[in-house]
């Protein structure tokens, strides 16, 4: 199924904008999973399984993989999602970027290799750096525009022209030129709302990822009135070391569904 | 050892800039190797070995060993040329860029599980998602600057004030700030040489990495007179495919290695 197809059929069954973001840190597992050979699989699907009615997609994050030798987990664990929980998208946050031949090796990878169903890009590089992941029709592929860390305003605050700033200017280039297939979406930090804001004026009802709630400090009530689109959806809202790691022991992931139903209310009474 | 001196013993040592790159396409390998196992290993490891003495350094890229699922043969590559090949430095082009919590994650695979001796690094996040491999002050960290795709100019090329280009920011940037540990250099593209010039007056001797000679187009005697630092180094030039796949059948090291050698030999004629 395409990518903003099942996104929107998962707003509208869950009733959720909140994306769980799968960043396994085996240092912070409960005591029970230390040592195990599969155990960042086991922590993420029991995640999985508690938090896939209360959201609208996962995000794994593939460094926390990639660290870990752990690649291998990462598959299994897009699999269990799609065979446990259709209709759930799950988006590879990996930010690459590079010159086309390369980056159709990166789309090989995250596509045919994880099966994911959406991919997060950076624009640095152009056009043409993209280009291999847009043709993945039914795939999604999400920019990064706005992001949520300090050294976010280093580059993409800087002026462009007219007042115009590298974050706008990206926005621009993705809604008006990069979506003519309709599967890109932006990312956009949850810690700058009046940019949300103002990348929701410049893009329509594109879909925002939105990390940067829970341990970076974003405020729900400000990103959702901010960032919602016209029908008050339009968001796919990240949350991963608040919803992960809320429980330490054996119930952690009865604890991360409490967390989940938490943040997904908070979002839902500001749409 | 720190990759710069390994970096400035090599360009002695080799009286060479060239830098081969490791972009393996099973689809491109001789026949002898389709369908064995360890194939990725197997060509990569041949053109290291017949070709190790003529170059500053060697740069897989990443991609193509993801996209076949090879992470294990990137490994075991890294460990060979560190093991065959004393003092010649590995460079992971991963081109990487993500928030400081999840940049330590990048940088503790290309460094502590590849054993690599430098990584690419895209600036779009600014400084706090450069700063984890900065923390490795004897790794290199090759921040993207002005890339040799025709998207290229997409971002990079815009004024961000006063007639200054992203990409000049950038390579202030760098050089100004970042570069505290000297372990930075920058990514720029054969295809530009006035551009190369420009980063050069930029930022004094810090060593550039200069893709797009080659399969892309750039010209060697323009590259060269545009980037070469002060005493003749200050580049890494890299070829990867016109290296890699120089010949087509048993005999493709010694291929390689002639193209290798006229590649350098090319380039020296220019410093």
């Amino acid at each position: 199924m395409h990518f903003m197809t099942a996104l929107r059929a998962a707003w509208r069954a869950r009733n959720s904008l909140l994306c769980v973001g799968l960043d396994p840190d085996p240092a912070r597992f409960p005591a029970h999973l230390h040592g195990q050979p599969d155990a960042i699989f086991r922590f993420c699907s029991e995640i999985v399984d508690a938090t896939a009615d209360l959201v609208c997609c996962f995000k794994p994050q593939i460094a926390y993989f990639a660290a870990q030798r752990a690649e291998d987990q990462l598959e299994a664990l897009i699999a269990h999602i799609h065979a446990r929980h259709p209709g759930t998208p799950v988006i590879l946050d990996a930010k690459r970027g590079d010159i086309g031949s390369t980056a159709g090796q990166y789309a090989v990878e995250a596509f045919e290799r994880f099966g994911a169903d959406a991919i997060t890009v950076n624009p640095y590089m152009g056009r043409d750096s993209v280009e291999p992941y847009l043709e993945y029709a039914d795939k999604g592929v999400i920019l990064l525009c706005r992001t949520s860390n300090p050294g976010g305003s280093d580059l993409q605050f800087l002026d462009v022209g007219g007042g115009e700033r590298l974050f706008e200017r990206v926005a621009r280039l993705v809604a008006d030129e990069w979506n003519a297939s309709g599967n890109c979406s932006l990312v956009v930090g949850a810690t700058f709302p009046n940019e949300i804001a103002r990348v929701r004026e410049l893009v329509g009802d594109l879909p925002l990822l939105v990390p940067g709630i829970g341990a970076q400090g974003g405020d729900i009530a400000a990103t959702v009135e901010a960032g919602r689109s016209a029908d008050g959806t339009g968001l796919m809202i990240n949350s991963s070391r608040a919803i992960l790691y809320a429980g330490a022991d054996h119930d952690f992931a009865a604890a991360a569904r409490r967390a989940a139903l938490d943040t997904r209310d908070a979002i839902n009474r500001h749409r």
